[in-house]
């Protein structure tokens, strides 16, 4: 009987769920928020209760001490030594990690030295690894990183078309993102279609704020849209997905205020994608119901953003020459329905048919009528049950 | 009996070609090179014959009073009054010219204001039209718009996911490239492939030095691969193609000697694609001698070539849901015949299938099996045909 955390730590929050292994079950799940200022926020959920909390939290260390502390307080464990794991989110791994790994001095060491290529979450993640070390140094720590199913992927995916230099002085290559949840819908597709892994070819569509798609050729990913960075791939939340790199220049040229390359970057992850063509939303219902209103902002939004994941869903069915099955996960791609039924609806010649009595609201499993040649799935994502598996994994 | 001469002007170059219209026969064309130096170069084609001379050329002004002049002497013509039209090629035509127009004062003020979306070309290309207008000043003067027939393209392809600012004020959308390429080799398949082309699905990829590919649907352009400018698309002989835009910034911060975005555009531009992968090449000929002689470096390059144009090509079968035939066209498109094989083999799940007996270098017509879903075809581009044959649309 073991009791294990799976923890997502960002620069000013801290998500965390915590398991009962190897039963699998959540005991429960919560999330700190506004670390660093006196007004910050602590939720927790268990037991179909919500428990919420405001109060000065100086930074990731405190934060794991309060939710220890509440964990306790709310009866979900009477001691702390009932935590024998701990799994931490780590975004960036850089071409060093291709697995999970224990975390020793050197690892959280190397974590920190990979904050060149995600400067925004790598020392969060570090700070998070740093916190449960202090407060519980004799449990069983891991890191489980966003990009290591990618590092399947051969050369001619993972290579841009620059100079070597860049590559291999830089370290510019694409690393993709989301990892886990691909790994993870992939696995649970594979159940559901009854056949094994390493027989299928699963284009995995994780369409959430975040937004990427990877080809899966045997349980393992041979390419994928997220690319250097999170900012590649189809259109987002409040991310434009790919653009001509050209237009950064002459932005910088033309724009007042925008002054110079990481200028317009921040634009393009931030104020972009479905909330810079609509100009007021990010979130898919608003937009649906803008959509359904008339807004014409809402419909070009709405049409560019099944657009966008359509061409992808077409690149990645020429990376593979064919796929059995096109799999919808996230918050986007495990509840829009009408916008799964729009996309399939522009794929027929290849074969997807969406079947609209099984294509609602609320449903998983297969949403394809019984003679498409290509499936199409909706499957929960669940990457904290990753982190959790990989950490008794790795408990020995 | 009239004659017509089709201009391809560049800051340092003019390309030329001289028609027999309406028959369609070339007389002659030429290239003047090194325009503005003392050791200029212009070379004369005719008859079989190939005529050079070096000297010093001022301005494009000097070089067309050259060429003309070149022409009576070599006896292609009697009396430059036998030239009744020119049409000059011009790069971009922003959102004014969905079409070829004849040259006005204002024309040309437009030609030259579109100068923001085509630095380098606009300004070459209004040079050429005003040294006409000095010379010949009473002969039909037309502009041919690489950017026009993509203008049918729907707003969903041509707009990008960014705030409405940028495409109101700024004028930042797709506006794609190679159109006269892209529409030729669409109408020449259409009879190649004995079908009125406005029932056609067709994917054209034009594969020269520059790349991009188009997504025609019955004769319009509804999609095309080359974007606000021509870095976007697949890899290219010297662009990236595509690539993650946060690259920009962090190649900014980290390269010495990249000291902003326009630096790092410009190596993406002119220092990247098979130039970049190879270290030593742009030409496809010393790529494919590379892979022969087994350079590590060089079968990256060729496999990442094939890899990116494949992806546009699914990308493509899905905006238009299925197609009836992939054209290759341009100086790579029509004679490397391994590469399109390259590319084809690794299509085969969507109904492409090469017939290896047809799919030899020199051929042009359709080289797929009788049995495949979609058709690919071999068509020699004609740019400046299409060019000659808008004069006389327009001469009226």
């Amino acid at each position: 009987m073991s009791k294990t955390i799976a923890i997502n730590a960002g620069s000013s929050s801290l998500k965390w769920q915590l398991y009962q292994m190897p039963e699998e079950t959540v005991l429960a799940k919560g999330i700190i928020e506004r670390i660093g200022l006196d007004d910050a926020i602590s939720t927790v959920k268990f037991d179909g209760r919500s428990e919420s909390q405001t109060l000065s939290i100086k930074d990731h260390t405190v934060a794991v001490k309060l939710l220890l502390e509440d964990l306790k307080r709310f009866g979900i464990i009477s001691d702390f030594s009932e935590i024998t794991g701990v799994g931490h989110r780590v975004v960036a791994g850089g071409e060093i990690f291709k697995q999970s790994a224990l975390v020793t001095d050197e690892v959280l060491a190397q974590v920190e030295e990979l904050a060149a290529l995600a400067p925004l979450h790598n020392p969060a993640n570090a700070a998070g690894i740093r916190a449960f070390r202090e407060i519980l140094p004799d449990i069983t720590s891991v890191v489980v990183f966003d990009t290591a199913f990618h590092a399947s992927m051969p050369e001619v995916a993972y290579r841009y078309p620059l100079e070597d230099k860049y590559y291999t002085d830089y370290q510019v290559r694409k690393y993709g993102a989301h990892g886990t949840s691909h790994f993870y819908v992939a696995q649970q597709a594979a159940d559901i279609l009854g056949k094994p892994l390493e027989d299928l070819k699963l284009i995995t569509a994780h369409i959430g704020n975040g937004v990427s798609l990877t080809a899966v050729d045997g349980g393992k990913s041979v390419d994928t849209s997220m690319g250097f960075t999170p900012l590649a791939g189809p259109m987002m939340g409040t991310r434009s997905g790919d653009i001509d790199p050209a237009i950064i220049p002459y932005l910088v040229e033309h724009v007042p205020g925008l002054d110079d390359a990481a200028a317009v970057i921040n634009v393009l992850n931030k104020e972009s994608g479905i909330l810079g063509v609509t100009g007021r939303t990010n979130d898919m219902r608003d937009l649906e119901a803008g959509v359904e209103a008339g807004d014409p902002k809402c419909q070009l939004a709405y049409d560019m953003f099944a657009d966008r994941l359509k061409k992808f869903i077409g690149q990645y069915l020429a990376v593979l020459n064919g796929a059995d099955a096109l799999v919808f996960t996230a918050g986007i791609g495990e509840n829009a329905a009408n916008l799964r039924a729009k996309i399939v609806e522009g794929l027929t010649w290849f074969g997807l048919d969406i079947d609209p009595e099984k294509n609602v609201f609320g449903t998983t499993g297969i949403i394809s009528t019984d003679a498409a040649r290509v499936k199409v799935l909706v499957v929960p994502t669940d990457e904290e049950l990753v982190i959790a598996r990989d950490v008794e994994a790795l408990r020995g």
